[in-house]
C-alpha cells in the first residue's frame, strides 16, 4: 500500500511563464510553449517514465488541470512500443510504450490534429538513424557541421557533460518522432571502432540514449579481425575469425547489454568483404548473425555492390543478392538503398523490394541531402519517400507495395526495419537547413507509420516548428487570428514544401536523369563529367548517354534490359516507350530528341521547359518565404531567405549547365518564350567543380 | 593639257570577288562587299584622293560601271569639308571634302538610306575622339585591351609597320564618319609626352593620319615647365615659363605643322593647374592660346573641376568658370562633359551650356562605358547623346538647345568642336563589345551632323556592320529575303539599341540615382560605398543621401540649390518636385519613400519595378540576339550571347544590391508580384569591389 501511494505520484503543475528565447532552431519541433497544468496518475518509475512526466510538466497544452492516466500492461493488438490514446489516457505494453504515447498526444495538442484511431503500433520495428560520422568527427556527405559522436584530437574520447547533454537533446528528438536506434558511425568503418577506447564512448553514449528507447549500433569494417585482430585473415569460415568476432560481441555487450548489433557495407565501393576470401553476402552476414544470435543482435547488411564490370550498375545488387535469397539467418536483414543507383533526386525502386521473399529486407532513405542540394536548397523529403513507400512492386501480385513489402505484412520476417542516413550534426539547428528538419521529423513519422501523408506530416512539423503561440520574436507582430496565420503562412508555406521535392527534380533531373554531377561533390551540375582515369560508372556520360540522336540509358531488352528484374505487368509498363511514365523516361529509355511527348512537345522542348519550370519554382518559394517574414522570427526567417537566394542561384546554374551541355547534342533551340541562360558553358564547367555561385 | 589629261583619270575596276572572311569584327562598319565597277573622274591628285579612289574601287556599290565625278571647287553654301553629293557626283572645297562624301555615298549605297539635303555641313568643325592612353600603354577607363598608339617595354617609341597599318586603320576608321581629330594621351597627362621621344612618335603618327583628315593633339600636364623643363615654376605669368613654352610648341609644329593643339585638365582631381601658382583658368588657358595662336593651334581647357568642399560637386564647375566669361582667348574652347558630375548614366546637363556666352564651349562626350557596364553591357549611346544636345538650356530663350549653343548657331564663337573619350583598344574588335563599335560610330556621326535620330544611325549602324551581304559565315544559311532579315533582324536588334542605355539606367541608378558605384571601379553596385578615409564627394553615400525620410540629392533651395544654375523656365520646372521630370526626379530632390508619383505608386515600389525592369529587359535583349542566331556569324553572335548572360547576372546584382541596401532605409517590402532578389547583401557588399560574378 506504501509503496503503491508512493508510486502513485500526484505531479501538479503550476502554468509558468517560459520567456519565449531566440529561435535558432535548436529547439526543432520540440519548442517550449506555455504549458498547462495536468496531474500525472501513474504506477510505474523508471527512467523512462521520469522522461514522461518531465515532457508533461513542459508541454501540456491539454485542459487546465486535467487528470492523465498512464496504464502499462499486455495488450495483443499492441505490438511492441504501440500504445492506445484518449485525451486522458495513455496504455502500452512497455514504459517507451507510454512515452511515444506522450509525445504524439502533446503534439495532437499543438496542432489540434487528431487521427481517429485509438491504436498506434509502428509500421517498422526498427527505425533506425545512420549516422556517416567518421571517428575523427568528420561526417560523410554531412553538411551541418561535425560529428554529435566524435571528434578529433586529443581527449576525443573523453566524455564531458556538455557531451551527455546534446546526446540527451539527440535522443530526445529522435524519440519525439518514433526513432529508436542509432548507427554511430559511417558504413565506411574505421576498424577503430571496435577498439576498447570506441567501445567504451559507445557505451557512454548508449546510456544517454537508453531511457529514450534509441538502441545503439555500430558500422563495422569487415576486415577487422586481420587489421586490429591481429589474424592472418578475416575470411568469415575461419575458425579464428569466427572466435574473434564471437569475443569481440561478447566484450561489447558486456558494455553495453542492449546494443542493436552491426551494419555492414561489405564487399562495396572499394570495402572488404566476404568476397575478398571467396564467400558469398550469405557466409559473411550468417557468421556475424551467428555471434550475435545469443545478445539478440542483428545484422544490417547492405546491398549497395557494384562493380567496375560491363554490367548495368542498376541491375549488380539484384544479380548478387537474389541468389543468395533464403541463405541468411532470421537476424540478418538486408538493407537497400531505395533506388538501384544511389539517392539520385528520383528513382524507380530497387527491384530487391519484393523480390528477395526469403530475407528480410530493409529500406535505406537518405535524409542527408547528398544529392539534393545539400543543406543549401530547400527539399521536403515526404513526398519522394511516399513515392517510393507506395510504389507497387508486384511481387505478390497488385498492392504489393514497398512498404508492405518491408513491414511484414507481405512475408514472414523476424525483424522489420527501416533506416535513413542521418542529416544531423553540431550546427545549432541540428542540420543546416531550418526546412531539413522537417526531413529527419519526417524519416521518423514514417518509420512509425508508413501511411501518414506528405501533406498531414508537413502540417504537423508546420505547426510545430513555427509555432504561432511563439511569436515573441518575430520582427513585427500582426495581429493575427488563427485564419490569418492559416491562410498566410501554414498553407502556402506547406504548398512550397509539398512542391519542393518536385523542383529540385526539374531543375536538376527531370524525366528520370541520374546521376549527372559534377565530380563527388554532388552538389552542382556536371553532365559533362567524365574524365578518363575515372571509372565509367562514377561518370555523367554513363548515365545520360546523351548523343545526337537522343538521351538516356535504354534499359529495356534493346539495352541493360535492367525492366528484367521488375516483376509484371510493371515490367512491360516501363519497357514501353508509350506506358513509361514520363518522370523516368529516361531512366528506362534512350530517347529521341524529337520524341513526341504526352504534351505534343517533343522531348527536347520539354526537358527545356522543365529546367525553366524548376527555376521559376524556387522563385516563387522566395516569394512565399518572403510573404511569410511576419510569422517568423527573425534569425530562421532571413537564414531561409538566404538559402533560397542561393538556391535560386543554384538552380538557374542547373538549368544553364544542362540545357547548354545537352544542346549540344540536340543541335535544337531553347524555346524563344523561354527565359534565356544566363552563364555560359565554359564557365559553368570550371566554376560548378566547386559549390557554384555559393559565395560562404 | 597633258598635264590635264594626266590628271584625269579613268579608273577601270573589275567587279571581283573578296571572299568573305571571318566576322572578328575588326573591319566594324567598313567590311568588304563585292564591289561594282565605277569610273571615276577627277582633275586633283593628292594622298586624300588616292584614298578616295582607293574606298571606290573596294565598296562601290551603284550601279555596275556608272561614271563618279568628283569636283573640288569653293562654294560658299558648304563649310569647311562639307560636300554636295548626288548618285553620279560629289563636291566640296576641299580633298577632305570629297573623302567625307564618299563615305557617305557608299553608305547610302550600302544602307539604302537616302536623305534629302544636296548639302551636307558637319555641325562642328572640330570632332575629336579624346585617348585617355597612357605612355606605357595602359588606358585610363579602357577595357578593350592595350594602346593603339603607345605601349610599355624596350624600343616602345620605335614605329614599326605594323604600327602604321594599325593607325591607318584607325584613320580610315574615323574618316569614314566624319572625326578630324585625336587626342592621343590621356588627360591626366604625363609631361613625358612633350619629350623629344614622344614627339617624334606623334609625329610618325600625325602622317599616317593625316591624309585621312584626323589632326592628332596632345595632352599636356600643366607643370611641365617645371617637370621636366628644369624652371622653378610652372607659373603661366612667368616669362621663363611662357618662353618655354613658346619654344616647346615651336618644337612640336616644326615636327608636325598641321598639329591641332593642346587638351589641358588643370586644377583638376590633383592635376597641377594655374590656381596652384594663384593664376586663374583663364591665365593659364590663355598663355598656352597665345603660344599656339601662330600655328592656328587651340587649347581644349577642361572645365572638369571640383573640390572637397562643402560646396555640391555639382555646382562647382559653373561657379569656377562663369565669372571668367569673356576672359578667354578666341583659341580656347572650353570642354565641359555632358552633365555636371561625371558620366552618369543619366545626368541632366550641365548647367554651363549655355551660361558662358562669351566663350566658345564645346561638349566632352564619354564613348568609352566607364559608368555604363565597360565592354560587358550592351548600351548604344546615341539616345543619351541626342537627349543631352536636344536639352533645351532657355539661355537664349526657348529652343536655346545644347547642340545650338556649342555649334556656333547661338553664339559667336571662332572655333567649334566637340569630343568623345574614345573607346578603342587593341581588342581585334577595337572595342571589346562588337555593340560598342556602335558609340564609335554613333560619335563620329553625331560629330558631323547632331540632328541625325538615334533610329537612323543604328538602322545605318546595323546595316552595315551585320550586313546581310555578307553572311558567307553563318552558321546557318536561311533562305531569306530581305524583309525576312529586317523583320527577324534589322528591326529588333534595332529596337534592343534604342532600348539598351535606358535598361542599364533602370537597373543601375533609375531616376536620377547617380554614381552609387562600388569604389573605382564604377562598374559593380554600391550604393554603400563610404570609407571614412575617402573624401565625401568620392562615396556613394553623399550622391543617394538616403535616410529613413527618404532618398536623393535636394539640390533646389532647401538644400544645394544647385538649380540656380539653370535658366528659367526649366529652373522652376526643375524645382517643382510635382514638374521636375520623374527620370531627374534624384537629382534634384530629396522624395519621401512613399511619396505618391505619376502612375500612383510609391516612390519605393517605383524604384522596384524599375529595377526589375531594367532585369527583365536584359532578359529580353538576350531572346532577340537569341532569335538573331541566323544573320549573324558565329563568332559574333557567339561573343555577343555571352556579354548578354555576364550583363544578365550583373543586371541581377545591381537590382538586389540597390533594392536590398535602401530597404534598409525605406524599410519597405519589394511588391510580391516582383522576383525576389537572388543574393544576399553582405555578400554583394564584398563581391561587388570586382566585377561581380564576372568569371574571365
Amino acid at each position: 500500500m506504501n509503496f503503491l501511494k508512493q508510486a502513485i505520484t500526484l505531479i501538479s503543475i503550476v502554468l509558468f511563464f517560459i520567456s519565449s528565447h531566440s529561435q535558432n532552431g535548436h529547439d526543432l519541433w520540440l519548442q517550449n510553449k506555455n504549458p498547462k497544468t495536468v496531474h500525472v496518475v501513474t504506477a510505474k518509475q523508471s527512467p523512462t517514465i521520469d522522461i514522461v512526466k518531465n515532457e508533461l510538466l513542459k508541454g501540456w497544452q491539454g485542459t487546465e488541470g486535467s487528470t492523465l492516466t498512464l496504464t502499462i500492461k499486455k495488450d495483443r493488438s499492441l505490438h511492441r512500443d504501440g500504445f492506445k490514446i484518449t485525451p486522458t489516457t495513455i496504455q502500452a505494453n512497455t514504459d517507451l510504450g507510454i512515452l511515444y504515447g506522450v509525445y504524439e498526444l502533446l503534439r495532437r495538442q499543438q496542432t489540434g490534429i487528431y487521427i481517429n484511431e485509438n491504436i498506434n503500433n509502428p509500421s517498422y520495428d526498427r527505425r533506425v538513424l545512420n549516422h556517416w560520422d567518421n571517428p575523427n568527427g568528420s561526417i560523410e556527405r554531412g553538411y551541418a557541421g561535425k560529428s554529435l559522436f566524435w571528434r578529433y584530437g586529443k581527449d576525443s574520447l573523453a566524455v564531458t557533460e556538455s557531451d551527455r547533454k546534446l546526446w540527451q537533446e539527440y535522443a530526445r528528438i529522435n524519440a519525439s518522432v518514433g526513432i529508436n536506434g542509432s548507427v554511430l558511425n559511417n558504413v565506411n568503418a574505421s576498424p577503430m571502432m571496435l577498439t576498447a577506447g570506441y567501445l567504451e564512448r559507445v557505451k557512454a553514449i548508449a546510456e544517454v540514449l537508453r531511457p529514450y528507447g534509441v538502441k545503439t549500433y555500430i558500422s563495422i569494417k569487415f576486415s577487422s579481425p586481420s587489421l586490429i585482430g591481429g589474424l592472418s585473415t578475416s575470411d568469415p569460415l575461419d575458425a579464428d575469425v569466427i572466435k574473434w568476432w564471437n569475443n569481440k560481441i561478447k566484450e561489447i555487450y558486456k558494455l553495453i547489454p542492449d546494443f542493436g548489433g552491426f551494419l555492414v557495407k561489405a564487399s562495396s565501393e572499394g570495402q572488404p568483404g566476404p568476397q575478398d576470401y571467396g564467400r558469398t553476402h550469405a557466409d559473411g552476414a550468417n557468421m556475424l548473425a551467428d555471434a550475435l544470435k545469443p545478445y539478440n543482435g542483428i545484422v544490417m547488411w547492405r546491398a549497395f555492390v557494384y562493380s567496375a564490370n560491363d554490367e548495368d550498375r542498376a541491375k549488380q545488387a539484384y544479380n548478387e543478392f537474389v541468389p543468395l535469397d533464403g541463405q541468411f539467418r532470421d537476424n540478418v536483414i538486408i538493407q537497400v538503398k531505395n533506388g538501384p543507383i544511389d539517392f539520385q533526386p528520383r528513382e524507380p525502386f530497387s527491384p530487391l523490394f519484393g523480390a528477395l521473399k526469403k530475407t528480410a529486407i530493409m529500406p535505406e532513405l537518405q535524409i542527408t541531402q547528398e544529392y539534393l542540394g545539400h543543406s543549401i536548397h530547400l527539399a521536403y523529403l515526404a513526398p519522394m519517400w511516399k513515392e517510393f513507400l507506395d510504389s507497387d512492386t508486384y511481387q505478390e501480385g497488385k498492392g504489393s507495395t514497398v512498404a508492405k513489402s518491408t513491414d511484414g505484412s507481405l512475408f514472414n520476417q523476424k525483424i522489420s526495419a527501416i533506416s535513413g542516413v542521418a542529416n544531423t550534426g553540431l550546427d545549432t539547428n541540428w542540420t543546416g537547413h531550418t526546412f531539413a528538419q522537417s526531413n529527419w521529423y519526417t524519416f521518423g513519422r514514417l518509420a512509425w507509420n508508413h501511411e501518414l501523408s506528405s501533406e498531414q506530416i508537413a502540417d504537423e512539423w508546420v505547426k510545430l516548428t513555427f509555432s504561432p503561440f511563439d511569436l515573441a520574436n518575430s520582427q513585427t507582430k500582426p495581429d493575427f487570428s488563427k485564419n490569418d496565420w492559416s491562410n498566410n503562412f501554414l498553407q502556402p508555406v506547406k504548398q512550397m514544401m509539398l512542391d519542393s521535392h518536385e523542383a529540385v527534380v526539374d531543375y536538376m533531373m527531370p524525366f528520370g536523369l541520374h546521376h549527372i554531377f559534377s565530380a563527388n561533390a554532388h552538389y552542382g551540375p556536371g553532365p559533362w563529367y567524365g574524365p578518363e582515369r575515372v571509372r565509367k560508372d562514377w561518370t555523367s556520360l554513363y548515365y545520360h548517354k546523351a548523343d545526337s540522336l537522343g538521351i538516356g540509358f535504354d534499359r529495356t531488352t534493346t539495352g541493360s534490359n535492367a525492366i528484367i528484374q521488375y516483376e509484371e505487368p510493371l515490367r512491360s509498363q516501363l519497357s514501353n516507350l508509350e506506358t513509361c511514365p514520363e518522370n523516368l523516361l529516361l531512366w528506362f529509355h534512350h530517347v529521341p530528341w524529337d520524341y513526341k511527348m504526352k504534351n505534343g512537345k517533343t522531348l527536347w522542348d520539354n526537358l527545356a521547359y522543365r529546367y525553366d519550370a524548376g527555376v521559376k519554382k524556387v522563385r516563387e518559394f522566395q516569394k512565399i518565404w518572403d510573404m511569410a517574414k511576419p510569422y517568423v522570427d527573425s534569425e530562421r526567417f532571413y537564414e531561409v531567405q538566404s538559402k533560397l537566394r542561393n538556391q535560386n542561384r543554384n538552380a538557374q546554374v542547373w538549368k544553364d549547365a544542362c540545357l547548354l551541355y545537352f544542346q549540344e547534342f540536340s543541335n535544337m533551340p531553347i524555346p524563344y518564350d523561354l527565359e534565356r541562360p544566363m552563364h555560359d558553358l565554359e564557365d559553368l564547367k570550371i566554376s560548378t567543380m566547386k559549390r557554384p555561385l555559393d559565395y560562404k
